[in-house]
Order: C-alpha cells, then sequence, then structure tokens
C-alpha cells in the first residue's frame, strides 16, 4: 500500500473567467472544487492506475468536510486527523481567452502540539501497514519546519518526499529513499544552478537519490547506482499544475515494484507528461501515458 | 423596522498579499471572510445607528451557513430562506503595496421556482412588520429578471432599491419610493450621460425619486419636491467598497423618519464618506460620520 501525507490538504477552487481586469469587478463564470494538496493528487494518480493507496494528513474545518466529501466521491481511501482550525483553499483563476491562471494559495489552519503529536500517532499506526510512503506539500503553520525530517526518520518504509525550501532542507535530513524537487526548488534549496550538483548537495545531506524534475525537459535521476535522464518526445501543451505529482506517483509505484531506475524514469515521465494533457491536477489522459511510456528517451548521465 | 432583502447573499473573502504576480503562483498573507452582499451591508451599517433591522434573502450550501453564523456573530437579526444550492463567495484580492483590490464575484446558487416561491411567503409575512423595505443587489441564477419589481409591486410600505442593468431597469417598474443607480447603473439603465436625464427617465418609468451617487462627487436627489445636490467636504482616500450601502442605509433611516430630503441627504453623503475611512464593507467611522454631518453642502439644483 502507499501511504500520501498531505498535512496541508487544501480545496482546490477553480474559477473560469474570458479574462480577468485585474484591480477591477469581475464576474466568474465557472465554479468548480476539488480536494487538493500535493498527496492527495499523488494518491489519485496511483489508486487510477490500480494501487491500493491511503491519503492521510490533516483536515479541519468547513473546508475539512468538503475535502473528505469529495474524497469519498472519489472512491479514495482516506484517514485524516481531523483538526480545530479550517483547511485552506487553493484558488486557481483561469483567463479562457489567453490561458493564464493565476494561483492563489491561503496559508492553512494554525495546527497545535497535540494535533501534531495525534497526526504522528496516526502515522504511525497507517505506516505499518505500508510499503511506501510519500510525504508532499508545504506545512501549515504551527507544524514544525523539520516534519518531514521526523516522519521519515519514524518510517521503517521508503519515504518519497516532494517540498519547497525549508521543508525541503530540513526534510532530506531525515534520509528519504527519494527526493523530487523541480529545478527551482533545487536551486532554492542548495543555492547550486547545476542539476548534478545540486542533487549531490540534497544527496550529502541526506537524501538516498534524487529526482530533478525539468517540465518539458524531463527527469534527472541521481542515485547510488547511477545517473539518468529521461526526456518526453515533445513537449505538452496543457496544464502543467500537478505533473510534479504524477511524477511522484510514478515513482512511489516503482519503489514498490522494485523497478530499476532506467523504468522508473520513463513511467514517471510518460505520466507526468500525461497528466500535462489533462487539464485538473490529479488527472492524465490514459491513452497518451500508454503512447509516451514507448516515446520517453532515457540516457545514462 | 427597515428589512434589507439581499437574494444572492454571499461570503465574503478578503485576501491580502503585499502585490499578486499575475499568471503565477502565490502565497496569501492574511485571509478575512464575513457575510456580505449588499443588503446584508446596509442592515450592518443601519444596525449599527441604532435603527432596528431584519436582514432576509435567500442563502444556500455551507458558505450560506457561514452566512448566517456570522450573523449570528454580529448580532444582526435575520430570517433567511434556505435554499439547496450554495451561496456564491466574493473574493476581493487587496495587493498592500500598491491599494489595488481586484474583485471576483461568483455567480451564486441556481434557485428553483418552489424556493422562490417560499421567498415570497416569507417576504410577505416579514413586510407586514416593516416599515421601510430595502431590496439590492445582483440576483442569483433562477429568481425572475423582474424579481424587484415583484417585491415592491408586493410592499405596503416603501421600497428602495438598489441595483444594476436588467435587474434595475425591471425593478423600477415596480414604482420604488427611491432608486439609488451609480453614474455607471444609471448610464447602463437609461442610456443618458446627464445625470439629470437619466434620474428622469428612471421616473418616468416608474421610480418616484431617484438618489444618483457619484464617488466623492457625492449624491444628487431628483424628487417630485425638488432636485438636490449633496458634496462631501473633501474626497476620501479609503474603501469605497461598501460606500453606496451606508448611501442606501441613511436613506432608509431618513424614510423612516420622515426627514425633508436635504436632510436625507446631507446624511447619505456623510455616512457613505464615512463608510469610505472604514476599511470593510458594512463598517463606517463613527468620528468621522459625526464630523462630516456639519460638513457636508447640500445645494438645491
Ligand atoms: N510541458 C510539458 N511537456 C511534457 N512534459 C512535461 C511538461 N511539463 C511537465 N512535464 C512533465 O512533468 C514533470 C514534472 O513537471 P515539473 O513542472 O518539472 O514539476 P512540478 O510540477 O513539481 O513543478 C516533468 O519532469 C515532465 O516529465
Ligand atoms: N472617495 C470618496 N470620498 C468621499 N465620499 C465618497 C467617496 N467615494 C464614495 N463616497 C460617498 O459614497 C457614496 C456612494 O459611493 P459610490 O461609489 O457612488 O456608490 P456605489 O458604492 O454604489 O458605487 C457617494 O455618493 C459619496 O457620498
Amino acid at each position: 500500500m502507499i501511504l500520501t501525507v498531505t498535512l496541508n490538504a487544501a480545496l482546490d477552487v477553480t474559477y473560469e473567467t474570458p479574462s480577468v481586469e485585474w484591480g477591477g469587478s469581475n464576474r466568474v463564470g465557472t465554479v468548480r472544487q476539488r480536494a487538493g494538496g500535493k498527496g492527495v493528487n499523488v494518491a489519485r494518480v496511483a489508486a487510477a492506475l490500480g494501487s491500493a493507496v491511503v491519503a492521510t494528513g490533516l483536515v479541519g474545518g468547513v473546508t475539512g468536510d468538503l475535502v473528505l466529501a469529495d474524497l469519498d466521491d472519489a472512491g479514495l481511501r482516506h484517514d485524516f486527523v481531523v483538526v480545530g482550525g479550517t483547511s485552506r483553499r487553493t484558488l486557481t483563476v483561469v483567463e479562457t481567452s489567453n490561458g493564464a491562471a493565476t494561483v492563489l494559495n491561503e496559508p492553512g489552519p494554525a495546527v497545535t502540539a497535540d494535533e501534531w503529536q495525534a497526526f504522528r500517532e496516526r502515522y504511525g499506526r497507517l505506516q505499518s501497514q505500508a510499503d511506501v510512503v510519500v510525504v508532499s506539500g508545504s506545512l501549515p503553520p504551527g507544524v514544525p519546519a523539520d516534519a518531514y525530517a521526523t516522519l521519515i526518520t519514524d518510517s521503517p518504509v521508503p519515504v518519497i518526499l516532494d517540498a519547497d525550501g525549508e521543508t525541503l532542507a530540513f526534510g532530506v535530513q531525515g534520509g528519504p529513499a527519494l527526493v523530487k524537487p523541480n529545478a527551482d526548488e533545487l536551486a532554492r534549496a542548495t543555492g547550486k544552478t547545476s542539476v548534478i550538483e545540486g542533487a549531490r548537495a540534497l544527496q550529502s545531506k541526506g537524501a538516498q537519490a534524487v529526482l530533478v524534475s525539468l517540465g518539458p525537459g524531463g527527469l534527472v535521476a541521481v542515485t547510488a547506482e547511477g545517473c539518468w535522464r529521461a526526456v518526453p518526445p515533445e513537449p505538452v501543451n496543457g496544464n502543467p499544475t500537478g505533473a510534479g505529482d504524477a511524477a511522484v506517483a510514478a515513482a512511489a509505484r516503482a519503489l514498490l515494484a522494485g523497478d530499476a531506475w532506467p523504468d522508473l524514469l520513463r513511467n514517471a515521465v510518460a505520466l507526468s507528461a500525461a497528466a500535462v494533457h489533462a487539464p485538473v491536477a490529479g488527472d492524465f489522459d490514459a491513452a497518451a501515458y500508454t503512447r509516451l511510456t514507448k516515446e520517453v528517451t532515457v540516457t545514462p548521465l
């Protein structure tokens, strides 16, 4: 079973409107909302491919209730700790005339020491049934900055970490099996602009392997067994939000199956590029995925 | 008692952040939310001045629950019909570095014929206790375009109408005691750019009197007893959202008290300018209000 951890679960709200007058008053055409947060997206993608998945994390308030209701609707197994604060919304304003998307992320609920302790206990229980753990996304206020390091250290099974900034920098110290920064996150966490040097810096701090995502440029893996690069056959013109989560879902499935790194990379690039084809984070285009697995190029570095 | 009608009640959400990268990904600093919709703002202002007020209208879903909970917190009397759809959010994104405010209004719940009928019955009951009625703001989908005309015709007591577009054009046909368009709304509804000509056009369609608001330029009243203009002593640099609602609240109190038009105008300009001093719609600066009532100039036209 793949356990995904989403400490700052969100209600993803999408507004669609032909164009927005910034600084003015606008009517929104379409409003959609669904459960989100990186871990939730990973769980959706892995479950859609037939993996046994449990989504855990923290939710609270009316937005938290809507998150859980949506997970039920989607048939996703979940086991969240309910906190007293209110889960955040993440708003994406899509201007349909030009495709521009503006994202506004609320900070999330303030979490108490007792709530964090309750989560650690729940996590301990869930983990005993897990084969791979994925911890990803931002931390809500009140959760210790080194929370991911703690969860990784507590885990007897391989953990994949996908985070940014301090959360990433602290997290790698827990010794995750795999870290998945994108190029910006890698540069912010290490100060290195070279992908290989940055990945090596994360390894020197504790990461066992590093998967760097490069948008349409695909993925680079830096591991104890070697380094590889995987590239999609062509850039996809679509919605890149959630593509990184699809790559993480593929990586979790590959760790579970014991796949070799080149196979992991091939599937991760194909699945994440197929996610760019789908309009919503957490979805992917199944036909594109099948086609892309044959078309991705994997080369040793 | 002043009865305010808010058919498209809203949860007003405000995001504050130093600046927004449009088309990019942004973290929101502060999130505030409270019950809104023009009628709710009118009710808040009138209640703060000591008027007996009841807020009615339509609410639904989780946002509707939050609206009602916030009215309870504010100690405002309310009697809303609960519908099956979900009340809208109205989002204001304030960039604190430059003061720019971008407003994104969701459309509102789809209302059925039975729900509209249920509201008419509730309204009939509430109205029998009312001395003045205020109908204001947009209509949610499913409510007939001439809804305000119906509510005005159904009412034995004076009704103030504050609406835009078709809703305003149809509404005046019900013969409201007073209509409060701003200059843009007046021009859209009548095609006239002259304030006096536009006001006369609304009178010819049924409005008994017209109060045109001109932002920092104050108010013009066109009535059967004469025409007046009232001007604030100076433009206020603040938040004009809700200033029109404060003007309507003052007008409702004046109709209730039987004040002469010049007195109504003086109070309406002072109160609405004092509302610009307050950062949130539905609030006003009490000290500024007292001062401004002495400083507003009222002249016959
Ligand atoms: N435009 C694109 N065309 C094809 N594949 C893409 C595109 N954008 C992203 N991908 C795939 O998704 C993966 C993750 O995307 P990226 O934007 O780097 O991650 P994140 O979403 O974490 O910022 C990439 O490694 C790549 O395989
Ligand atoms: N900048 C300002 N300075 C002083 N008074 C103002 C200012 N903006 C609005 N007001 C007052 O508020 C009233 C309503 O404002 P206006 O913007 O015309 O209405 P609405 O909010 O309905 O668009 C005006 O008639 C005026 O009395």
